[in-house]
């Protein structure tokens, strides 16, 4: 007895990542009950930014002009590498980090069949040649995908003669010891640095 | 360094009940990383659902005609008074209840200033003497304020010479004792009934 023109705006917000369908429905039901002004703001705002936004031609983050605004600014000899544009949002919070970054649209992952030719592997060896980078930075999440599409691309950038580091695993600040898994406890453990 | 067409439509998904801010860029994302058709159906459906759904002039639901498909088919003699639509589909679901519905778009509740008159309370005296009303099943939430609410609408519609009854409260079908709280056991006892 529900109406057609509801479930198709419920099964809109089902597409959305980890919606169900109740969720679907709480959010379907906020834009009925709301102002029209909200409902057609929120349908231009849809539309506009999937139309204005496009990916950067050199590090693949989303961006409204051809460059965006990182790798038109920054050290573009230091490049970080992450896996999605939200991991860009996540360094730029620390606000110390001054290189550029390359992001991959996902890891290397057998069960998902995403092999290396997936991910935009192949644009970051050519920015390595071009820009005469110094150092790529394998910030990829610290899980198994991420390590190993991080391995991966050691392999094929260090014989370029180019510095590749990862960074760093271990005990999150101010969190406690005992509720660390032990992976992260041994990856801590074996990490461990001579104190001054 | 965010672009605002993005921060405008994660603005808007955050808008949505219950949202925060990474799960709304999560949304954005997804939306600005799928494909063009689909943010064009998306925002086609909010539109659409926006300007087509408006409010039976009955029972206050969700519907796309003046008068909705339960109010229009069904026995109006027997109302049950619930809060939200949504609720209307969870009673529905069960599938043999033939009466119609009366969605109040609320409970009475001092703490969010929402008081007798800002819910539908008077569109249900209304009806009650235009369709002979013979029963009103309040069927709010089994909380403060939908017990309250549920109080509050008995009080003013016996005196007009209708059966007015409170769906059961108790345990749930195949749920455990021990794991049901004490005023869901308190509630369960006080309305024990004989066994045959």
């Amino acid at each position: 007895m529900q109406d057609d023109v509801i479930e198709k705006l419920i099964e809109n917000f089902r597409s959305l990542p980890g919606v169900g369908y109740k969720t679907a429905q709480r959010y379907a039901f906020s834009i009925i009950e709301g102002k029209l002004e909200r409902a057609q703001n929120f349908a231009n705002a849809i539309l506009e930014a999937k139309q204005k936004i496009g990916f950067c031609k050199i590090c693949g983050n989303f961006t409204e002009t051809e460059i965006c605004p990182i790798c038109s600014k920054r050290d573009r000899k230091t490049v970080c590498v992450v896996k999605d544009p939200k991991d860009v949002l996540a360094m730029e919070k620390i606000k110390s980090y001054n290189g550029t970054y390359h992001v991959l649209f996902g890891t290397i992952s057998p069960l998902e069949h995403r092999g290396p030719d997936d991910i935009r592997i192949k644009e970051l060896l050519a920015r390595i040649s071009q820009d005469n980078v110094q150092e790529v930075i394998m910030a990829t999440n610290p899980d198994v995908e991420g390590d190993a599409t991080a391995m991966y691309i050691a392999k094929l950038v260090k014989p370029l003669g180019v510095k590749v580091t990862r960074i760093a695993q271990g005990i999150s600040i101010g969190s406690d010891l005992e509720y660390a898994d032990e992976y992260t406890l041994a990856k801590a453990l074996e990490a461990r640095r001579d104190m001054d």
